[in-house]
């Protein structure tokens, strides 16, 4: 499987990691196979779309037959990256900045940090399990120095822009962002995925209003 | 302003908190009124759009004058629900709950965490700022007396579905959940809101998979 088209709808890269997931379960299951509709109906999907979906790939499963769920677990994990062992530092050791850190191996196996960055002085020079914290007067040349591929950016809004206008022209290529600040990565093609924890709260709390209203 | 229908689109609610973050900043800086023009402007949205998005919840804004800027924020917490005090509780005391109840405050203003649970006995009796950790044999009890509504889930991937059923059981109304397992909540009408770590960052090495193929 691989991507035979690069304009893949950003819904389907979304299920993608969610195939990945429900793959390793059925796996740890000591599951082999499964059909389109079998999936489907775990995941709440229909068979088409699954099928569909897949098909952005290549050819996959057999009629009659289903999914081998070993080698489609394996070439989901690659059309995801997860082979290409990029390299991913965090910035900001706060609160937030330092579950993650002690969290990242179980957040995505196979990765690993090469470090962290923060001001405070009392953290220079510590560890958080095996990640070194580092100053972050030494980001960008670190982001230099070792090519780093992804920044986890966890540091106060204040921050927020000017440490992604340095780490831009340090060479990032793609930036974490759990900040609840909206990054202005201008022309640079910097990728950002943001995890804005505020937004998501609010829709639920929306939700609850609507409920609430339409009961009145 | 005010919900004039209940059919309102994922994506126009999704940009409900965007707009509530952007009128912050701009009643912080001082500014009064601004034209959906100038709003699209900074934040990457045609005018229209906007337009199209407020009048979701009735008349809003003047011809020739745009919108006035610290009503209008008003009027958005209220369509968000920050007005109606939702009670919320953080379930599970991990790295992740953590982090979670020390930053509760600063992701969402003016709401308060009635407990958080947990079951290690080293935690149960203790404070984490202000809030009391709790055993979680008392959860459902203590979902039913205080008329909880919202429960945020850190909790191990094992026993994420068990909580999430006997939660359910117990009255709760909406799950901000933070393991990476699907809920299922089955036919009980339980809100869901997810962030999934693990998807999140498999997204972006997706994009960066993608760039390195593009430039091969």
């Amino acid at each position: 499987m691989k991507r035979t088209s690069m304009n893949i709808s950003k819904n389907v890269i979304r299920r993608l990691p969610r195939y990945l997931h429900k793959l390793d379960d059925l796996a740890n299951n000591g599951e082999k196979r499964i059909s389109s509709g079998e999936l489907g109906r775990q995941m709440g999907l229909t068979p088409s779309q699954i099928r569909q979906d897949f098909s952005c790939f290549g050819e996959f499963g057999q009629q009659g037959y289903g999914y081998s769920i070993a080698p489609l677990r394996e070439q989901m994990g690659q059309i995801l990256g997860l082979d290409r062992s990029y390299s991913v530092i965090q910035v900001g050791v706060g609160n937030i900045g330092h579950a993650l850190i002690e969290n990242f191996n179980s957040i995505i196996e196979g990765y690993r940090l090469l470090g962290a960055f923060d001001e405070r002085p009392e953290l220079i020079g510590s560890k958080i399990g095996d990640t070194p914290v580092y100053s972050s007067k030494n980001l960008t040349d670190f982001i230099q120095k070792n090519r780093v591929d992804i920044a986890i950016l966890a540091v106060p809004r204040d921050v927020a822009q000017k440490l992604t206008n340095n780490m831009i022209s340090a060479g990032i290529r793609a930036i974490w962002n759990f900040t609840n600040v909206e990054l202005d990565t201008g022309d640079s093609g910097v990728l950002v995925e943001n995890i804005h924890f505020s937004d998501s709260f609010l829709t639920l709390t929306y939700y609850l209003a609507e409920e609430d209203d339409v009961k009145k």
